[in-house]
């Protein structure tokens, strides 16, 4: 009876100071009860769950005894962190920022340019949603580090999620209002998840499923871009590998356009070894971020003098001057484009906000700063939605950008300020400039940013650590290389929740044996060494028993019975099975239902069923149910060894 | 370094047999290692969770080194329970089966008349449903207890999803057809879940979701009654209790007559007091099973020689006479109805299964048999898609039958087949005599079968044991009686959903203190005597770290640390944080993320990380991932108690 667990919190003190928790029969006459705690009741419990669940950060801890004028400031705060970080701010801050803020300019604005084809808009559009975005997000954001803009993956989302609904060519101009229509509603979806603090849900999204996601839609876009590399006219609107290759081999004979390849391969080659330089030594980081530009500049100037679009190399032809006008009265709020664009908002706003959130979190982690995630989802919501109606379509942060703009020395999000101010300018100024600009150019640029988004050390150490999300993440990745971006989404989203549902339906269970000369109990399969005491059967749940598990922990067990049973029958009759319910963190009334059963199935074959080590909650929960009475409090050890020393002292030593 | 987890496998024994776990300073000549496990390759991995989440019951293990013409009849034999126990079947077992068929057979005719109402098709489909159905499960089913026909709650449920889609008096033929429609795609979804080997999906559905579900569809079924109960013609097609309450109240006036309520009130008291009878006495528990047969003979007898339909009282006035005719032809294979047939079919399927299922187990269990899921569903689904060719509309296993056909004694499923036997003659013989049976004693018999679908006894343990199933089982009651099934059904599966979903997010973390004079470390909330090491902080993780609540655990553990460092300015600066990873089962590649990330935040605050107690499939994985390395390999420990005496001995004695 030594180690068993009683029902009262009281430890009888014998002199000895250090008294081990899984102590030998020489230690007897430490009798160690281990205490029931008071019963937390229902209110109390509800309030730890909803709190840890939505605000598991304690957003209000702050407000918490000042005067209401103070609250007032701290809630505007809240919204603006702005106001709080602005005060500080200094001259040498501002340096920083500014470097950063001209070097993500020179990078944002020829992608942004090829940005908005990928999502079959006019280019204009993509510098748009490089000035209203950055300007709401500097003042209500929290990240320091982040770079806001348009994004190659969203586009091509957004782009083909559109195409399917509206032709962007016959249908110009409902093709744009829908565009609007999918912002405003990504807006809002990412605000409302942030308001009603739903921010853990973008965590269902797994990171191996995001990495293969990543990485398909970054092969993906850049097999897109071989029609502006080769100059091909007859393309594909599908995005799967196979109809690309079969549109780019297929018009091999007379679609390709020499002078575009000679320029797009040579601007490629550059921007490749440009990245190359950056990535060997990051204080050149400069090197990659400006070369962009320079591609631009020298192949426009380029093509202005040698007059090449006579030749058929594709020009970008025209952009809008001026900034953004108004798209208020754009947005569909009625209509049967209403629910498309809304359902293509919500779909753009969850991808464009784990995008977000993952690069902001990752910068935080590294100056080691806290970013609330719900607060920034509000943030991100508010700048679409604006975005919505100044003709943007949806902006989020950056993967490369983000990247440079760390590497350059930002210090705050004035660097968002600054680059907005200059694309603003763009706008203004030399739009008309880019009227030469070959749109190789513009493919080689996008090529040589989605090259980054392959990751292919992840995926290696994806393969080394878990199989299965390696699995998850491979599924993602050819979904969106073989079908479309949609399909491989979902296989993500499919993926992720399945690994869930398996982790909760089958946990691992494991047959426990006594390694030689010690009081602990592990594994079999792991310590070969490890011996079974003859009569006892010793099994070890891994997981919460709850409904989705309970009747397959309950048969699993059985099966470990009589599967011992067949094998050793020339061994002495099980007569006692323990299960060792240290991992069981928590049991729900089916897990105890389960346990019932399991009793009564054991009381058939004349086993006896012994617990070990449940948690609190457990024991809770089984003297609750007057489970605990049902099996006898004296069949409760707190050790394996404790109950084998107590049931079967004889059998131990056999 | 006394209690390091090292990489080889290997205890030295220094003479004394019995080594605790967590031992003392004292202790230290025993240098404990703790053995990696070979790997396991990949194919060994994906084969193992393939067979334990598909195969876990092994239902191949009996083929194994057998001729191939026993393998054949083995087969057969695994398709058809029958032939393997029919050979021992004697006469004794006969005598049980007869007088069980034979009650239960009493019990299910006029049960099947109202049923086949609920479901809105003309009683003899009922009747139908009860002959071919329990005839083909004999053959199949493995369960020896389960009484199948058509049950209150599915025919309830197919005649609510029915009548949304076609009305069931005007297009009589169509709704007819509609209900084959769906029968049959039931029994192909429950056949393809077994086949499948898909079984577990269904063990999402929580028990605690079952029971409210269950109540709320009894009340409603209850409620419908009243029509027949107090004769009212006017009545609402809706089935929420605010529009049959309104229903019965506006028509007091006029509506009701007092000859049916007379009839139906009597019948329903004396039906109420047999039932009770049968719940004291268990010996007497064939008074309630012949107690509807009674009450219909006797009633009817009464309304032929009085006349009362002249005098307003309903009666079934015709049931087709005969054996169930071919309604092959009847089913949508094309069409617009095809695809509402199977929907309505894959819910009402599922919804059946699970009825079928919980009953087979709970029999299975209290006679201490094995029951093979998924052969049950690949049973029960022929059986429906058969029925659905002979005009039977869904069966499955009904509650009360299946006690009554217990409690007389059944051995085997021979009893279905003397009821469906009885049922056939019904049909050939006295369907004419139920021509005066008024339609409140059917309403009488229907709620006095479904008031024992109320479990209150299981709601006050859900109650006792979890408030959480308690809240899932009051949703899904509350949104039967005030909503619709549907809904009630969709919010089952959502709480029950939500619940797994909350488990894998939010897991619980505790801190940890040492209880006084022992090595022993326990949360310290519930033991308020255990006492803080100063300069350390324990928490213990109660979860394994997956992609969904890896980011929440990293951020919970900092935010320990921050509101310790908050409360107890006064202490020691915090030097080692502990993590206890006892319970941590698993950790997958964001898990691993997060403890880096977690590490680099340390690092910063000049804090030490520590941890205790991996699982294998941890340390495997930390190793795999280098991040043991990382942190290094003498900062893991196998207990608390040694990595504080390691780290911080003055402390401890502090």
């Amino acid at each position: 009876m030594s180690g068993r667990i009683a029902t009262d919190y009281e430890i009888k003190d014998s002199g000895n100071r250090n008294m081990s928790a899984s102590y030998t029969e020489a230690e007897l006459p430490y009798v160690h009860k281990v205490g029931k705690p008071p019963k937390q009741d229902l209110l109390k419990e509800i309030k730890t769950t909803l709190k840890e669940t939505f605000l598991s950060d304690d957003p209000l801890k702050p407000f918490k005894d000042q005067p209401r004028k103070k609250k007032f400031v701290l809630g505007l705060q809240a919204f603006f962190p702005i106001l709080s970080w602005s005060r500080d701010y200094s001259f040498s801050k501002f340096k920083g920022d500014f470097i950063a803020g001209c070097t993500i300019a020179s990078l944002c604005i020829p992608q942004d340019i090829g940005y908005a084809k990928l999502a079959n808009l006019l280019p204009q559009y993509g510098l748009y949603t490089s000035f209203v975005p950055p300007l709401i997000y500097a003042f209500m954001g929290s990240s320091r580090d982040i770079a806001i803009g348009p994004v190659a993956v969203v586009s091509l989302l957004l782009g083909t999620m559109l195409q399917n609904e509206v032709d962007p060519v016959k249908q110009k101009h409902e093709y744009l209002r829908l565009a609007f229509t999918a912002t405003f509603f990504a807006g809002i979806t990412q605000a409302a998840l942030g308001f009603l603090r739903l921010g853990f849900l973008i965590d269902f999204l797994s990171h191996a499923a995001i990495v293969g996601f990543m990485g398909g839609a970054a092969v993906t876009i850049a097999l897109q871009q071989l029609k502006g590399l080769f100059g091909i006219k007859n393309f594909t609107k599908k995005t799967d590998i196979v109809s690309v290759m079969r549109s780019v081999i297929n018009s091999a004979h007379h679609g390709w356009n020499w002078q575009t390849i000679l320029i797009g391969v040579s601007f490629l080659i550059f921007l490749l070894v440009a990245k190359f330089i950056g990535k060997r030594n990051k204080r050149l980081f400069w090197v990659p971020a400006i070369a962009p530009l320079i591609s631009v500049i020298v192949s426009t100037f380029f093509v202005f003098i040698t007059h090449a679009e006579r030749h058929g190399v594709n020009i970008v032809r025209h952009i809008e001057k001026g900034i953004n006008p108004s798209s208020v009265h754009e947005i569909y709020f009625s209509g049967p484009y209403l629910t498309k664009g809304f359902k293509i908002g919500v779909v753009a706003g969850l991808i464009a906000l784990t995008e977000a959130v993952a690069i902001g979190r990752t910068f935080a982690s590294m100056k080691d700063y806290q970013l609330d995630g719900n607060k920034e989802m509000v943030a991100l919501g508010t700048m679409n939605i604006i975005g919505s109606m100044t003709s943007c379509y949806v902006a989020t942060g950056s993967f490369s950008r983000s990247a440079v703009n760390y590497m350059a020395g930002c210090n705050t999000a004035v660097s968002n300020i600054v680059m907005s101010m200059i694309v603003m300018l763009t706008l203004f100024v030399i739009t008309p400039l880019f009227k030469y600009t070959p749109n190789a150019i513009l493919a080689s640029i996008i090529i040589s940013a989605v090259v980054g988004l392959i990751d292919i050390d992840a995926v290696l150490l994806l393969w080394k650590i878990d199989k299965f999300d390696f699995i998850a993440c491979m599924g993602a990745f050819f979904g969106v290389i073989f079908v479309s971006v949609e399909i491989g989404l979902l296989i993500s989203v499919v993926i992720s929740f399945a690994k869930i549902l398996l982790q909760v339906t089958r946990p691992r269970t494991a047959l426990l044996g006594k390694i030689p000369r010690t009081s602990v109990y592990r594994n079999i399969e792991q310590y070969p060494g490890a011996t079974r005491v003859p009569g006892v059967l010793i099994i070890r749940v891994d997981s919460a028993i709850y409904f989705s598990n309970s009747n397959y922990i309950k048969e699993r067990i059985l099966r470990w019975l009589t599967e011992e049973e067949e094998t050793f029958k020339d061994h002495p009759k099980v007569e006692y099975l323990i299960v060792d319910m240290s991992p069981v963190t928590d049991i729900d009334t089916s897990g105890i239902h389960a346990l019932e059963e399991l009793q009564s199935s054991l009381y058939k074959r004349k086993v006896q069923l012994v617990l070990t080590n449940p948690g609190q909650t457990v024991l809770d929960k089984l003297h609750a149910s007057h489970f605990a009475d049902h099996i006898g409090e004296d069949k409760i050890f707190l050790t394996v060894n404790d109950a084998v020393l107590t049931l079967a002292p004889k059998m131990e030593q056999a």
